[in-house]
C-alpha cells in the first residue's frame, strides 16, 4: 500500500502540467464557473447560494493544490527533515477566508464574484466549521501548522477525520443540549482524498515468537484488520508558495479478504464486522470526561499512531539511501499531550518487529526523534490506560512497553539504587489496584525533550509532577510558552485593525513578523490613532451586536463594557465566580439610588463554552448563568445597565467575532491550573484588557504589557496550598465573605427559580469544599472588577491600554512558538518553496 | 430541502458556461492531466496507473456532465413527460468503455492516451465493478437505461446506493466463500454526489388524527427520521446528447436536531442512533434467500420509493401552474417487480396527507401513474410482508393499504357478489396465519398496466397466479419480453464483430437499430463473410483463454467447444442436471477405445454464477461442479476431450469477456420456471447456439432464429405438472435413467471425493423428489447434447447457425423492448435534446 513509484515515461504529462492558473478576474471567475459546471453538475435553474460557496471553495482548492504539490515535491527532491505534529485534535475552523487571506486572493476574488452577483463575506458564512476537537489543545494544534507553512518549515499534522466532531451544544430551557454534529453533511471541500494512501491497522490478535537465523523475533498475528485512510487538508502559509498537510486518517474496512478469520459462512454477521470498522473515527471523545467507551478510544490513539509512523516510515524509505540512523536527522515527531504516545511503542515495533533492527538501535533512533509536549500539571488528568486492556488490544505493544520500562529502570536503579520510592515514581507502569500504563512516563521516557507550555507550567511540571524526572534529566525539560497565529486572529477575524496596521507601518509585514508592532509605540499618544482604534472596537462591538440579536435574541447595549469570558465550562476555570460576581453587580444596582446608578459602568457579561457531556457540575454551571440571564435581562429596572448572555456553541467561526468585539475578558482560573490559556493572548492582540489571575499565561502576559495595562487579582500559586487548608479548617460562615454570602442566600430564597440544582450547584463549593477557591478570592475579584469600572469610565484611558495590549502582544504569536521549538527542540530549518516563475502563469 | 431556485441574476455565470470542452487530442490531454493535478493533486514521484484511470474518468464524466446539464435542462424548459423506472438493483457493470462508446470518443481518447504512455483498454482494467444487484432483473434495468437514453425518452432510473453490493465469490476448497464486496474503496467517479437533494424518510411513530376544516387528516408523527441523499450517476445514449441519471440514494443521518426525541441527555447513545441511519443502505439483500434482515430490507424499500415519490412530486410542482389532474400525462411510474410496490401507498400518503387532495382524486392519480412488471411465476417467490411489521413501520402506510384494499374488494363484490374465493385470492392482505400484505396484489391493483417479461411467462401469469385478476381486468396485462442493450453486448464486448458489421453494412447505424442486421441474411452464403465471423469468434475464445488462465490456473483446449452457463446458481435452472451430463460424459470417454475417442469433439464446460448466501443446495451444486473438475481436468487419460472450469465471481465485466467466446449456452430451466432470461439474448447477440428448454425468452428465441438454428429439448410447460406427477409416483429406479443411476452410483462410490456432501446433492432429487424433472429431461438432454457434437464437427454449419443467431437476434434488442413499453405502457414520447452547436465546441 500508499504511494506508488510511476513506472512508466510520463514526462508528457508533467510537461502538461507546467503552468498555473491565473489570478485576473477572468480567471478566476472561469474557475468558479467551471467548478459549478463540472464539479458540482449544476444547471440555471437551481442554483444557490451554498453552491456559489463550493464553486468558490473548488477554485480556491485548485490554487491550494498548485502550492501543495510544490512543496511536497521540494521539500521531497530536498530531503528535507521534516516535523510530524501527532494530535488527536485540530480545531482549524473555517478554512476558506483563511487560504484566500494567506494565498493575497481575497481582494481578487471579492472583485471577481461581485460580478457575478455574490458578495464574498456572505459566502464565508456558508462554510461549516470543522469541529474536531474539544478545546485549546486543539485549536493550539491549528495554530502552529498555520505557523509551520508560514515559516516554511517542512512539516505534516497528523490527526483523526472525526465524522461527528464535538457536539454542537444547543440551549433548551436553560440547559446544555448536546446535539451530534455530522458536519460532512454538506461535503468538505477542502480535503483531498488520498484513496491510494491507507495502511492497514491491527487490534487484538497474538505474538507469536519465531527464531530466525539465532534470533527470537515477535510476530503479532490474527485478532481483526482495518484500514485507515488519508485525508490531506492543505494548509497554506502566509505570502510563501509554502503549503503544508494536515494528514487525518479516517478507518474504514478493508477490502482483502481474510481466509482465516473466515467463520463458517455467515456473511451478514461477516458484513456487520466490516462495518464496525467505520465506527472507530466516527467520534470525538471529550478529553475531560469518562463517558467515552473507553476501548474505542484507545483503538482511535492506536489507529492514528500505526497509520501516522506507517506513513512517516515509509516516507523515510524513499530516500535513496536505507540509512536508519539517519532516521532522527529527518524526522523529528512532536507529540500534543500524551494521547499519541503509542506512537513511541509503534515505531519500536516497526522498527524491531518489520524492518528487524535490534532492540537497542530501535530504542536510540526513537528517543532521539520523539518530543512531548505537558497541558497540565492536575495530576488526575494524567492519562492512564489499564494493563488488561492493553494486552488485549494490543499485545505487543505491551511486550515493548514492558521492554522500555525495563530498560529505563535499570538506569533509575543504576543512579539511585535500592530507592524504591523514585522507582515507584518513574515506573511506567504503576503497580497499585488494576496495572495501568502512565502515558506521561512513557512519553518522557521515549522523548527527547519534554517541554510544557508556559513558563509557571513548565516550573510546576519540574517541581511537583514530573519532579523526579526533572531531577533525573534535567535537560530534558524545556518550556515553549504556547502562541497563536496573528493570520486568523487579527488579520481575518479584524479586518479593521490589520488595514490600520498596514496603513501606519506602511506595509503588511507585520502579519509575518508581530515584533514590527512594537513600532506603533509611539502612536498610543497620536489622539488619531486612539480615535481611528475605537472606530474599529466599535465597529467589532457593532457586528457582535448584530450577531448576539440573531443568535441569542438579546439586544446589547452598545456603549456597554463588554466583558466576555469564552472558553470549556470547567470548575477550574471558575465561571462560577464570575456569575456568582455577576449576581452581586445586580444586587449592587438593585439597591442603588437614582443617583448612584448614573455612576455605574453599564456592562455585557457575554459567556461561552461547552462543558462535557458527562460533566454535572459544569453543566449546571450554565444553567445558572442562564437562569441568571433570565433574571436580569428580563428586569425592566435594570435596563441597559446589565445584561448576561449565554452565546450557545461557542467554536472557532464564533470566536472571529466575538474576540475582536471584547472590551474586557476573564481568565481567573485558581492559579497553577491553567497551563496555559491561549485565548487570553487572542483577546489582548485584538486590544481587549484581560482582568485575570496570575496562572498560565497570564503570568507572561502581565510581564509583557505591562502591570498597568491589566487587572490582576487572586491568591498566587504558592498560596494556594496553604489557602486550600485554611479553607478546609474555616468555617464557612467565617471563609466566604459577606458579599458571597448574600448571592448565596438570594440563589437559596428563589430569586433566579425554585430549581433544586441551583443550589446544588452552590453546595458544590459552601461545604468545605471549595477547591478552586472561588470564596477566597471573591473579595479581591471584586475590588479588580472595581478598578476595571473605574477605567471604563475614561475611554482615553481605557483605549490605550488596550492598545499597548495589542501592540504588545508579538511574544503571544504561535510563530515564535514555532520558531523556539524549531531551533531549540526539532533543530529544524526552514526550507522556501521556490516562487512560481512569472511567466508560468499563463494558463 | 430539495433543489432551489436561484435568488439572483446569475447571467454572467451562465454566459461563462456557455461553451464545451474540445475533444481534439491536446483538449482530452489537458483535461485528463487537468484532473491529475487538481482532482487528484498528484505530484511527479507518485503516479500509478490507477491514477490514470481516475485522472481519464473525471475527464469523461467532465463530457458527461455537459451533456447530462443540457438533457435535465431542455426536459425542463419542453415540461417532458418522464418514465421514473423504480428498481432495488441496478446492475450497469464498468461506466468508462461504456461513456466513451456512446460519447464516440473510444478513438480520440486512445490517441490521447497512447501519447501520455498509457494504453486504454489497461485502464478499463482498473475500474471496479458497481456490483448493485443479484441478477437477471438489476442487469434488465441497467439495459433499459441504456436503451431509454438512447432512443430519447426522458427517463430516470431510482435505486439505492448500496455500500456493499453483492458479495465478492471466492472458491476455498471448492466451496464458494462470500466476501464482503466494499466497491467504493477505491472512489468512485462515475457519481454525482447531490448535496443538496436530499429528502426526510420517517420510520415508525404514530398517526395522530387533526379535523381540518371539517375534514379528518392524518399526520403521521414521531418515531425516527433520516435522510436519503442523491447520488447520480449520468446514462450516455449512443450518438445523441441524451443523457438520462441513475439516482441512487444513500442513507445518512439527519443533521437537524429533534429535540422531542431527545432521551435525558445521553449525548453517546444519540450519536449511536444517529449512526445507525448509515446502516439502512448499506447492504444489498438476496432476492432469493430468507437470510436478510427482514426489517432493514423493508427500511430499504421504503427509503427508495419515498425518497423518490417526494423527488418526483417536487419536480412535479416545479411547473408553472399547479394542476394535480395532470400529474399521470406527466409521470409514468414502472415498478421493477414488487419491490419499491410501496411507491404505490407513498405517493397516496404524499397527495393525501401533504398535498391534502381527497382519497378518490388522489387513488385516480397513481393509479394512472403507475405500472408494475412481473418477474416470476413460482408462487412461492411472491413477496409478502407481516402486518405486524408494516404497522410498527409504517403505520400510515398500513391505515393506506387497508383503505386501497377496502375500495378494491368493494369492486369485487359488485363483480361478483359473495364468491369469498375471489375475494380471498384478490385481497391484498391475506389473512390465513399471520396476517401478511401481497405486493404482487397491491401493485397490481394500483397500477394501470401489469406486464410480463416474455410470452410464456405472460401467459403463465394470466392463467395460474394472477388469473383472477386476469379475469376482473383483461386489459390491464400486456407482455413485454425482455431485451439487452447491443451496445453493451455487442458494441463494447464484442468490437470485433462490430467492427465486421460496420464494414459490411457501411456504417454503425445497426447500434441503434438492430433490424439493420436483417440486411445481412444473404451474406451467410459468402464464405469470406463465414470466415471473418470465425476469425472473430476465435480472436474472443483466446481473449477468453487468457483470462481463465489468469483466474482458474486451467489451460483451456483452444479448439474445444466452448460450453457456457453462466446465471445465479438456483435448482429450477439445472446448472445440476448440466453437472450431472459432465460426469457422464467424463464416463462415457473413459469407456471408449482410442479409435471411438478420436471422433469424440472436444468440450470446455465452463460455469459460472453465485449461489445465495443461505442457499445450501445451491451451494452444494458449486462444491458438486468443482469436485468433478478436479477429477476430470487432473485425469491424463482424458487430456484435452473434457474439461471442466467454475469460473468465480460470476458479473457484469466478467460477462463481457465469457459472452462473446460461447459457442454454445445453456439455457435448460425446467419449462415453466424462468420468467425470460437474458443472457441467452446476449449469447445469440454474439453468435452462439442456444442448448435450451422452451421456457423463458427461449421459447421466442426459438421462433426468431429458427428451430434449425438451436437446440431445444426437455418437457414443455403444459406437461410439467403431469411429469411430476409421474415423478412422485414412480419408483425412482424406473424413473431415472440407466445413464443418470450409473451417475449417481459413481458420485456415491466417491470416485469425486468421498464428501458427504455431494451424495446429499443427489439426494436432493433422487427420493421421488425430483421436483425440476431433472431424471425425467435427462435422456432428451443427452440426445440434444449428441446433436450438438454432430453439428460442431462440420464447423461450417456450426459457423452459419451461429451467424443466423446473430443476425436474427435483431428482436431481443432492449431498443425494442423500452419502445414497446413507452409506446403502449407509458405514453410517452422521445425528446431529444439539441446538439450543441458547432461553433460552441471552442473552449
Amino acid at each position: 500500500f500508499g504511494l506508488q513509484a510511476s513506472p512508466r515515461d510520463t514526462s508528457k504529462i508533467w510537461e502538461l502540467m507546467d503552468s498555473y492558473q491565473g489570478s485576473d478576474k477572468l480567471a478566476l471567475q472561469q474557475s468558479i464557473v467551471h467548478h459549478v459546471e463540472y464539479t458540482l453538475a449544476r444547471t440555471r435553474f437551481d442554483f444557490s447560494k451554498f453552491h456559489s460557496y463550493q464553486a468558490l471553495s473548488h477554485s480556491v482548492r485548485d490554487r491550494l493544490i498548485e502550492a501543495f504539490n510544490d512543496t511536497n515535491l521540494h521539500f521531497h527532491q530536498m530531503d528535507a527533515k521534516r516535523i510530524y505534529y501527532l494530535s488527536l485534535e485540530f480545531l482549524i475552523g473555517r478554512c476558506l477566508q483563511n487560504a484566500l487571506v494567506n494565498l493575497d486572493l481575497e481582494d481578487d476574488y471579492r472583485e471577481a464574484l461581485l460580478e457575478l452577483g455574490y458578495k464574498l463575506e456572505e459566502l464565508y458564512d456558508e462554510e461549516v466549521d470543522p469541529a474536531l476537537g474539544n478545546g485549546g489543545l486543539g485549536r493550539l494544534a491549528a495554530c502552529f501548522l498555520d505557523s509551520l507553512a508560514t515559516l516554511n518549515y517542512p512539516s505534516f499534522g497528523y490527526g483523526i477525520r472525526y465524522t461527528y466532531g464535538i457536539f454542537k451544544q444547543l440551549i433548551k430551557d436553560g440547559y446544555q443540549v448536546e446535539s451530534p454534529d455530522f458536519w460532512l453533511n454538506q461535503g468538505n471541500p477542502w480535503e483531498i482524498e488520498r484513496l491510494d494512501v491507507q495502511y492497514q491497522i491491527r487490534f487484538y490478535g497474538f505474538v507469536k515468537k519465531v527464531w530466525d537465523h539465532g534470533v527470537e523475533r515477535s510476530v503479532w498475528e490474527g485478532g481483526e484488520t482495518i484500514m485507515a485512510r488519508a485525508y490531506d487538508t492543505p494548509i497554506p502559509g502566509y505570502n510563501t508558495q509554502n503549503t503544508i498537510a494536515l494528514r487525518l486518517w479516517k478507518s474504514h474496512p478493508a477490502s482483502e479478504f481474510d481466509f482465516s478469520s473466515f467463520n463458517t459462512g455467515d456473511y451478514f454477521k461477516a458484513l456487520e464486522q466490516r462495518q464496525k470498522a467505520e465506527y472507530i473515527t466516527s467520534v470525538l471523545y471529550p478529553n475531560d470526561s469518562t463517558d467515552a467507551g473507553k476501548e474505542l478510544r484507545l483503538k482511535q490513539q492506536y489507529l492514528l499512531v500505526s497509520a501516522s509512523m506507517q506513513d512517516i516510515v515509509r516516507r523515510f524509505k524513499r530516500r535513496k539511501v536505507l540509512d536508519w540512523n539517519a532516521f532522527p536527522s529527518k524526522v523529528a515527531v512532536q507529540l500534543n499531550d500524551t494521547h499519541p504516545a503509542l506512537a513511541i511503542v509503534e515505531l519500536l515495533r516497526i522498527l524491531i518487529d518489520i524492518e528487524q533492527l535490534d532492540n537497542m538501535s530501535a530504542w536510540q533512533i526513537v528517543t532521539k526523534s520523539f518530543n512531548y509536549t505537558n497541558h497540565t500539571v492536575l495530576p488526575e488528568a494524567l492519562e492512564k490506560w489499564g494493563v488488561p486492556l492493553i494486552e488485549k488490544l494490543l499485545p505487543r505493544h505491551l511486550e515493548i512497553i514492558y521492554l522500555i520500562n525495563f530498560l529505563f529502570l535499570e538506569k533509575v536503579q543504576q543512579k539511585y539504587p535500592n530507592n524504591w520510592g523514585k522507582l515507584s515514581a518513574l515506573s511506567i507502569v504503576e503497580e497499585e489496584g488494576t496495572k495501568k500504563v502512565r502515558m506521561a512516563n512513557l512519553s518522557i521516557v521515549g522523548s527527547k525533550f519534554v517541554n510544557g507550555v508556559a513558563k509557571i507550567h513548565t516550573e510546576l511540571l519540574k517541581t511537583t509532577i514530573f519532579k523526579e524526572f526533572f531531577e533525573m534529566h534535567p535537560n530534558k525539560f524545556q518550556n515553549k510558552t504556547n502562541g497563536v497565529t496573528p493570520r486568523r486572529w487579527v488579520r481575518c477575524a479584524n479586518p479593521a485593525l490589520a488595514a490600520l496596521y498596514d496603513r501606519v507601518l506602511g506595509s503588511d509585514k507585520w502579519v509575518q513578523d508581530m515584533e514590527l508592532l512594537k513600532q506603533l509605540e509611539p502612536n498610543v499618544s497620536d489622539p488619531q490613532f486612539v480615535r481611528d482604534f475605537q472606530m474599529i472596537k466599535m465597529e467589532n462591538k457593532e457586528r457582535f451586536v448584530h450577531w448576539i440579536r440573531k443568535t441569542c435574541q438579546v439586544d446589547l447595549n452598545i456603549d456597554s463594557l463588554f466583558d466576555i469570558q469564552v472558553k470549556r465550562i470547567h470548575e477550574y476555570k471558575r465561571q462560577l465566580m464570575n456569575i456568582l460576581y455577576v449576581i452581586y453587580r445586580y444586587l449592587v444596582i438593585k439597591e442603588s439610588s437614582p443617583e448612584e446608578r448614573k455612576r455605574i459602568v453599564p456592562r455585557s457579561v457575554c459567556f461561552g463554552g461547552k462543558a462535557a457531556p458527562g460533566y454535572v457540575n459544569a453543566k449546571r454551571v450554565i444553567k445558572l448563568i442562564n437562569s441568571v440571564a433570565d433574571v436580569i435581562n428580563n428586569d425592566h429596572q435594570i435596563g441597559d445597565l446589565l445584561k448576561v448572555v449565554f452565546m450557545p456553541n461557542y467554536n472557532v467561526s464564533n470566536a472571529q467575532i466575538i474576540i475582536p468585539a471584547a472590551e474586557l475578558s476573564q481568565h481567573i482560573s485558581t492559579a497553577g491550573t491553567e497551563a496555559s490559556g491561549t485565548s487570553n493572548m487572542k483577546f489582548i492582540m485584538n486590544g481587549c484588557l484581560i482582568l485575570g489571575t496570575l496562572d498560565g499565561a497570564n503570568v507572561e502576559i502581565d510581564e509583557a504589557v505591562g502591570r498597568e495595562n491589566i487587572f490582576i487579582f487572586g491568591t498566587q500559586v504558592e498560596d494556594v496550598d496553604n489557602m486550600k487548608e485554611k479553607m478546609r479548617n474555616t468555617d464557612p460562615h467565617e471563609y466566604f465573605p459577606q458579599e458571597l454570602l448574600k448571592v448565596f442566600q438570594e440563589i437559596d430564597n428563589g430569586r433566579f427559580g425554585h430549581n433544586q440544582e441551583l443550589k446544588w450547584i452552590i453546595d458544590s463549593i459552601r461545604h468545605k469544599n471549595d477547591n478552586y477557591l472561588v470564596g477566597q478570592d471573591f473579595k479581591d475579584y471584586i475590588k479588580a472588577q472595581q478598578q476595571v469600572d473605574d477605567l471604563y469610565r475614561q475611554p482615553n484611558e481605557w483605549a490605550k491600554k488596550s492598545i499597548y495590549n495589542a501592540i504588545r502582544s508579538f511574544k503571544f504569536s504561535s510563530d515564535r512558538t514555532i520558531q523556539e521549538y524549531a531551533e531549540e527542540i526539532w533543530q529544524l530549518k526552514p526550507i522556501k518553496v521556490p516562487e512560481p516563475a512569472a511567466q508560468m502563469h499563463e494558463r
